[in-house]
């Protein structure tokens, strides 16, 4: 097919691309999609004295179910993005 | 000025939009950055009973300088993402 067309000083027909910087994105990105949203800063406590279990994982991938434990939900997310996040494991000793 | 160009099947000439979903781009990101990226994954223990202060914040936004302690970076981190995560204390008792 043949093709012509005039220069336009806007460059209006030319292909335009977009150009996602994918550092960028990460940098402005929370990492807390849906964790008790309406508290101004989620902190949680653990007394060491009372853990029940020897061993007691905790969420550190904002994607568990049962947070601030884990439930193993960080496999999932690891594995759609790439990344190495896991839990914290408190040991009563 | 002006214009004509002929139809082609492919409408290589269209103006071509790119769609951002921001939930999707969000789904997809990492949220460890920079810690221990040569580990599969992130883990890390701490015996309770070796606590040595009345309070250790342990951080959850892995952008801590100090990881797997908080140093109080998940402030930045929620200050420019309007995030609200927050580390993990561990209680003596
Ligand atoms: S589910 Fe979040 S670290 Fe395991
Ligand atoms: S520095 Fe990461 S939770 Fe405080």
């Amino acid at each position: 097919p043949s093709l012509s067309y005039s220069n336009s000083k806007n460059n209006a027909r030319r292909p335009r691309v977009m150009v996602v910087r994918a550092t960028e994105a990460a940098a402005a990105q929370a990492i807390n999609p849906d964790i008790r949203k309406t508290e101004p800063k989620v902190v949680d406590s653990v007394v060491a004295s009372e853990l029940s279990k020897p061993l007691t994982p905790y969420c550190r991938c904002w994607r568990s179910g049962t947070f601030p434990l884990c439930d193993g939900s960080h496999v999932k997310h690891n594995k759609a993005t790439g990344d190495n996040v896991g839990p914290l494991l408190l040991k009563k000793e």
